[in-house]
């Protein structure tokens, strides 16, 4: 028979921690904290099992379930001295959601339940305090309402019925703060809220406290599929069929007396990493006012001196807990009457600094070993950790400032809510998005922005929480910051930001600029080096890097780059003095006229490899010859055609026809890449040479030069055939005039399905493939990624994607392709080099991929460089583990 | 030791017809006649392994021809009773490129070597006529200039140094007509011609015999590459390795004195298939007179009544030589001094209603089997013989009349040039090409064109066999017609038609008409009915249509459509009352009114289905759902916004806004199909509710209704389970209403990569996968069909493609994809029925694949379902034969 339920009291537990499937994380933490007799309010753990059989059927419970509950609930109330529902000894519980898998606010949690018109008067009693027994019940019943009920469930909490009730109250008593309501308003209110909840769901509120009971469950199981909780488990990777279990526990009480307070501990620096207790707290406070950002709690420290015992005891508490767990603890605590409670216990989330820290610290102090360590550090805290900061060189006074809630310097244009954060994110705005402060429901948005700014809530508001574990630049409670969210707005004095503004904001020292100031890489620390030294041991991909510009090579280099597996030659035609002469190369009128033209650009083209073969001396760099289609390069509107119709002297006519008949309906499946090397062979020819003759000279100066050229967008072996025989002879009259020797291989990129078809045939021409997946993911799904916003977002939100194909390498569809393409480019060469130079290169899920598909590198932008690294030793570890 | 060499003479020969892939189809022919006996001018092949060897070994021979070919000409000379280089009696000699497959005009010939100052004294002494043996040499000094020393090689043979030389010749001596030039002038021609190539190439023209030859062997072997050939063969499906034969023939002159003639025979009508000898010869001719479209042959019954005996003879051997081949031969002959010479004799190629004919007229005449017969039709004539014909309730008085050259009637705009016809048909417009006549180098313009219109030329001209090869409608000899090439415009009198004017040509009667003409489809025959019946007993692939109206859904079935396989419904959009709906639709404020105006084209859209189903009473009708971008469906330009704001009483600015919102970069991967079913639900809704009314009202009516609902556009799984659902519900509401019972089945398109790779996922929401293999080809390679027209056909006319893979389907890329969705499909579900229904369904090569991989239908559009069916025939047998 199927237990169902599991008890835990201090001593003593039905679970242990391991079970947190079985029990979630917050169950089987309390059930641990239990066994280690920690101070936990008794109480029980209703299973996920017991959830999946609610959506298996129908909506409804095991039928042995109610019998076990109301064991529990005798036991509980045995223990506790009190009985549900028992007028002068009511118990009072605190029903709460608690998944496998951390979903910090993501679900519902039901506090003070038991509460009615009788056991408040019990309460009362108990506590001498008929002000506080009418403050919990009213807030029980607008919780009840909102949650269960389901009045005002539709709108933000402050826009509810029930905060309407209360502010009018407030108004006609004329008071600014809640505490002076009286036990008589507070009364009326009770009163008033059950006429709203009786008028909006022509449903009485539910005085039986067991009706209340069954009925919060079932809310707290209906809300592991509320949208929000499905946004975040679909961001975060957690499957739907987990489910989440219920905890009733009985009510301890923060907010009764001066003696009370509830907060939230980590028990080291979540943010650096340091070794001491950090954490939050409010006075007379339940828990769920400490996270929820509308008040702003005070530093633990300031706890030792409120209540010195409870904080002596949490600070046992927490190394007593480290030492069990063997990792960064978060813990969630109410002092009642001076004493401790222990609401939660998991593992913590925290910066990647503190991540890194924390890792290398549990190896020196012995807990863990280095695998362990590497393993331990999800890749993409690196990321975080390595964001840029502001140059202090270039650093003005801030416009205004707030808590540095999430580390690392962001710039962006302004938006005010989640849908603009995605929508401009998915055209390629780096974006700020800026909150009065943040709900699950800004989850996407959050996702989407670069970085976050709250005017209002702490250091574990939800914003702060959710950025930290996003790594994403986050600043919180910058109370300076006036927000006009109707006019999409917000002013600093005098100062006005609108929305599209860009803005920069520094997590590290919670400060905000206007503009965009200059970002330099993150300095690494002692903890990282070691780390990174654990990880390098350990990895069989090499990482290099998407490099165009000497600053980015420079910058990927010293974030451990082994190389450049992508140098993008488009952008070295936009610079100063190289458009002009491309755009006279497109509209020249014949041969001579284009030479001429493109001979203009080679030399600064020539400078411009020469730079980055010297910054990345003895190791490869690829240059991708150029790619997009010629009409990129000239203007579309009539000014800019007019402009360059007078700069190149000729009439706007014909710059307009040119235009015109440049122009493509699809032009990402249009004339680029190896097609334009062909039409126009001048362009490679001159790139051709102009790498060429920049190895040489680099090699004259000492540098060891590894050219790789790659040729893009195949799809048919001859165009590579071809261009390749050309290229050949243009290196080796280069190279042979100069008396130089040199390898300089060639190979394609890999970025159309057919080409992953035909690979044995291409490869018969190819020195390297490198997997382009933006374009292959592109072609292989039909889906313009331009053009993907109208329908994308809804793809995600629903049940069709569980991740955006263009963050995460599509296994299932491009992975094949790419098997298929790897298989037959093996086949026909063994030796051909196998890499990847899409953003999925710095993607851990997607380098996993490539670890396994047998690839030689990734590529990638270069802040994601360490993450890769780690990411390839995670895939390394974990494939030798299976093997084992 | 490699033979290398073939001689053949009346009588004897070393060669057999069935080496032609040794000796050419022309040596291996003139091999067999002389076996026959037949009167063939003796001479020698050198086999297409010295080709071979010559394009291996950079042009050179192997070291023992030269001594084969000595001992060929020495045994050659001692036959014709002279010596090749023999002042008195010299051998003069005819070189001819002979490929194993039919090229014709695409490859050189010499005629006339041999000549030089001395042996055209002993020509002119042999044949007692003086000016006949300087014109003689004139004529080889100039083909000798220009095919062997590209004397003016570069420009048409009207245009060249010689025929320069030869106008001004004529000036001088104030005459018209080249006959009238005297043996001194011809003379004087001769050196002039010499002292051009000796100024133009700076090398003297050869005297000595021996080098003509091998210059004359080393051009023709040069001429396999030519770019035209090589064009030609790519267009026809001809291997680049296959190499050409050289035959090297003693002279016979046609045009030497009165009883001379050279001309062309078919064994049966080419153009009807009807049983009595055709052709066209001209008097005092040489053979390449005759095809080159520069004088006007006149009819073979002419010859019957010039020269009897010779005309005896050709039809006595015309006889024999269909006896002997069992099939239609094309002949070329000279007759000298009344002597009938065969020159060639090769399988006839002919117009598709006569190859039909013959190939039943063969079986009833017992030569053949019905197999041999299936086998023997190419599937794409059978397209030319249903072309459709002018209604001729609607046939106006014609502009100009010329021959009728290739049976059908087109439709088209006026284009010029070879170039523009490629491009506009490319663009989506049928062209008729007009040329003063044409030659190999238009061959791509032809392949493109609709229909052929030319000035010049008779039934057996260059424009006339190439276009009744392709199955395109031409005339010829319009002299009526006055073309101005440089104006792009021709005139018939005071009419003037210009380049983009839309014409009409009736190639069954040689009829030009302005305008476009209303088609109806060609009657069939008995013939095509009977080899019809034979075809369909021999194949197992079904043939349905791709029909989205009422007229092309009556036309396939009466072509033996079994079914319709895609009925895309976009078109029934357009109807009058239905766009303006559709846009009111679009353009909805709210979902009330974006159903208000579905629910006005529900009932026109449910009349259409009606009337499909009727038409298709018993057979599947497949019913693809709103398929492109709604931007498709709103002006563009201002005033079509301004005209529909009028309309619908709204802000132009608000249609302008809503057009650019549904602005797509790349709106071939943008937000179509079911990406657009998913996001306007209503759309599908209503089209699933039309279907199954009018699938309801038809069963009422007693008609047999197999309706299949076709999800367009899937990469994912779920899109299809999400929208086959809602389909469902829809169709079991309106059954269950109307308490009709009736299987409507769902299924979806596989048209990106992604379908084929996850082919069984989607299995399991699908009854049937039609592969769309449009726009499978399209994200294969990456390549926008739209914007292909920049690069494609500079492909295909290089070596990167070998046929066009929009026409042909690329068996190795999107085929590779194709098999794995099928595999995957049919592992999930045995019986998934799949089909195709992109182009490539009507396209022989592609269907043969479809069998291959056990597709279970085919799906075309009306014209091309007989073609279908007999290549779905061939298919079978093939593969049946291959299997023994």
């Amino acid at each position: 028979m199927t237990r169902y339920v599991y008890r835990f009291r201090a001593g003593e537990a039905d679970g242990r921690a391991e079970q947190s499937k079985l029990l979630g994380g917050k169950g089987a933490g309390l059930a641990e904290m239990a066994h280690l007799g920690l101070p936990v309010p008794p109480g029980f753990t209703i299973t996920t099992e017991v959830c999946n059989h609610f959506y298996a059927h129908e909506n409804t419970y095991p039928a042995e379930l109610p019998d076990k509950v109301d064991a529990a609930l005798d036991e509980l109330g045995e223990l506790t001295e009190s009985g549900f529902g028992m007028p002068d000894q009511p118990l009072l519980l605190a029903v709460r959601a608690g998944a496998p898998m951390a979903m910090p606010g993501m679900m519902d949690t039901v506090l003070d339940l038991g509460l009615n018109d009788e056991t408040v008067q019990g309460l009362a009693a108990r506590t001498g305090d008929l002000r506080f027994a009418y403050d919990c019940y009213r807030r029980f019943v607008a919780m009840y309402g909102r949650i269960v009920m389901g009045v005002g469930a539709e709108v933000p909490r402050e826009d509810s019925p029930f905060a309407r009730i209360l502010a009018d109250k407030m108004a006609e008593r004329e008071i600014e703060d809640e505490a002076e309501l009286s036990a008589d308003d507070l009364k009326s209110l009770v009163t008033a809220y059950k006429i709203e909840i009786l008028r909006e769901v022509e449903t009485p509120f539910p005085e039986a406290p067991l009706t209340q009971l069954w009925g919060a469950v079932g809310a707290v199981l209906r809300s592991w599929n509320n949208p929000r909780a499905r946004v975040y488990r679909r961001l975060n990777g957690i499957s739907d069929g987990l489910g989440t279990a219920v905890t009733v526990q009985a009510m301890v009480f923060g907010n009764l007396g001066p003696s009370g307070a509830a907060g939230v501990a980590f028990t080291r620096d979540p943010s650096t990493g340091e070794r001491h207790l950090y954490g939050e707290f409010l006075l007379g406070a339940q828990g769920d006012e400490v996270v929820s950002g509308h008040k702003t709690p005070v530093s633990l420290s300031d706890l030792a001196r409120r209540l010195p015992e409870a904080y002596a005891e949490l600070v046992d508490v927490s190394g007593r807990l480290e030492e069990h767990f063997g990792d960064l603890q978060n813990l969630e605590f109410t002092v009642e009457h001076g004493k401790l409670w222990l609401l939660e216990t998991r593992a913590g989330e925290c910066s990647g600094r503190a991540a890194v820290r924390i890792a290398v610290d549990l190896v020196r102090e012995g807990r863990i070993d280095e695998k362990d360590a590497v393993l331990r550090v999800e890749p993409d805290k690196i990321g975080e950790l390595l964001r840029p900061g502001i140059d202090p060189a270039h650093r003005p006074v801030a416009l205004a400032s707030g808590l540095p809630a999430a580390p690392g310097a962001a710039v962006g244009r302004v938006v005010f809510s989640a849908a603009d954060a995605a929508e401009w994110s998915h055209r390629g705005d780096s974006v700020i998005l800026v909150r009065v402060d943040t709900s699950p429901e800004d989850i996407h948005g959050m996702k989407a922005a670069s970085g976050i700014l709250t005017a209002r809530g702490g250091m574990t508001s939800h914003a702060a929480v959710v950025a930290r574990a996003m790594g994403k630049s986050c600043v919180t409670s910058c109370a300076e910051v006036t927000i006009d969210m109707a006019r999409e707005r917000f002013s600093v004095g005098e100062t006005v930001v609108k929305k599209g503004d860009v803005v920069t904001l520094d997590g590290a020292t919670g400060e905000l600029f206007p503009g965009a100031l200059p970002l330099i890489p993150a300095a690494s620390s002692e903890a990282l080096d070691t780390l990174m030294g654990w990880v390098d041991d350990r990895r069989r991909l090499k990482v290099r890097t998407n490099a165009d510009t000497p600053v980015d090579a420079r910058t990927a280099r010293a974030y451990g780059a082994e190389g450049i597996g992508l140098c993008r030659t488009e952008h070295m035609f936009f610079g100063p003095g190289r458009l002009i002469a491309l755009q006279r190369m497109i509209l020249a009128a014949d041969d001579d006229e284009r030479r001429a033209a493109l001979d203009e650009i080679l030399p600064l083209q020539r400078a411009d490899f020469r730079e980055i073969f010297e910054i990345m001396d003895g190791l490869p760099v690829t240059i991708r010859l150029l790619d997009p289609p010629l009409h990129e390069f000239l203007p579309r509107a009539a000014a800019g055609m007019a402009d360059l119709a007078r700069e190149l002297d000729r009439r706007p006519d014909d710059i307009a026809a040119t235009v015109r008949a440049l122009d493509e309906l699809n032009p990402m499946l249009g004339q680029r890449g190896c097609r334009l090397g062909l039409s126009h062979p001048a362009i490679y020819d001159m790139q051709a040479r102009a790498i060429a003759e920049a190895a040489v000279a680099a090699t004259a100066a000492g540098i060891t030069v590894k050219p790789e050229i790659m040729v893009p967008f195949v799809s048919l072996p001859g165009e590579l055939r071809i261009l390749r025989e050309r290229i050949e002879r243009i290196l080796s009259e280069v190279l042979s005039a100069a008396e130089v020797e040199l390898a300089i291989v060639i190979g394609t990129t890999i970025e159309v399905p057919r080409a992953c078809l035909v690979g044995d045939q291409i490869a018969a021409h190819a020195d390297f493939f490198s997997f382009g997946t933006n374009d292959l993911t592109q072609t292989t799904y039909g889906i313009s990624r331009d053009d993907a916003g109208r329908f994308l977002p809804a793809y995600l939100e629903g049940e069709l994607m569980s991740s955006d194909p263009f963050t995460v390498l599509d296994r299932r569809g491009v992975g094949a392709l790419i098997r298929i393409g790897v298989e037959q480019g093996r086949a026909k060469k063994t030796k051909l080099k196998i890499g990847i130079c899409g953003e999925h290169g710095g993607e851990p899920r997607s380098i996993e991929f490539c670890h396994r598909e047998g690839f030689d590198y990734v590529s990638c932008s270069p802040f994601r460089v360490p993450v890769a690294r780690i990411a390839a030793a995670q895939a390394a570890l974990r494939r030798e583990a299976r093997a084992k």
